[in-house]
């Protein structure tokens, strides 16, 4: 399936010099929702995953489509202050200062093998807070899963020697 | 399934008196979260439902998922300035103060048959804004549906008369 089709390109947004690239018009197609999942799926599927993990805000809209088509559990990585229970925490770095990602300490333990899904690989920063949380629960990252990926601003080699799947590559950025 | 045995209760969170309800021990068990999804496609499998609407964050959680498993597409509701193209605004009332709440203007048409989800009805408030921007956009709402609802809150009354259900209900709040 030719996913591009579906993508809307916004100059400009949120400011000037970025294309961002809109995924809303992908999620609306039923189709292009699915080929995504399944596509995950099928690739997962005998790499004895336990867990998906996806952070907040728009990793959750692929990471528990994939854990229910997966028949598996999903763990949630959010901003500070989100999650109710004792958290391990993990800052890092934005454009202007730093914020910081948690996951619940008991959510996962050492050994879990999981599959780490976001919308979009950019710098990787995001991915790469959540990674080290992984990191840090000694657990097993099988790879991180992305629907797009923008070449030529780091984020791969950010999350190396962690393996990353995209379903689509932009080169211009 | 009885889905209240995966739902950690936390006392006083985020504030004291507060009986926080902590979905992500329930996310982590993959037959709850195959139960509620399966459970919710079945219930809206022959409803002629176009789209699932869901608002960030945690909506997007459940949200993705139906519309995966319905086949159909998924239409995000956000805070403001996070979607890239036009957008329809909606207030809300906040225990302090008011927030806003925005779609795509050209997200949805008039007719379009949705289900709205998010993991819990409480004082309705979020989940009446995103009706709100429904109705204005003259989209048919089939239902709103929750893993959770808290009775005693109103959400059930302030979202009348569209239609409510949930998974799981509790009378202490």
């Amino acid at each position: 399936m030719d996913l591009d089709k579906y993508v809307r390109n916004i100059p400009d947004f949120p400011k000037p010099g970025i294309q961002f690239k809109d995924i809303t018009t992908l999620l609306k197609e039923g189709e292009a929702l699915k080929y995504i999942i399944d596509h995950w799926r099928d690739r997962y599927a005998d790499k004895n995953v336990d867990y998906i993990v996806a952070t907040e805000a728009r990793g959750f809209i692929f990471g528990t489509a994939l854990a229910y088509a997966l028949g598996i559990g999903f763990v949630p990585v959010r901003k500070p202050g989100k999650l109710p229970h004792d958290t391990l925490e993990m800052g890092y770095d934005l454009e202007y200062g730093t914020d910081k990602l948690e996951v619940h300490v008991d959510a996962l333990e050492e050994g879990d093998r999981v599959v780490l899904i976001d919308d979009l690989l950019a710098t990787g920063g995001t991915m790469e807070a959540t990674a080290k949380l992984m990191d840090a629960l000694k657990v097993e990252v099988v790879e991180a899963a992305f629907v797009i990926e923008l070449n030529g601003l780091g984020g791969r080699e950010r999350l190396a020697p962690h393996a990353v799947f995209s379903l689509l590559t932009y080169d211009e950025v």
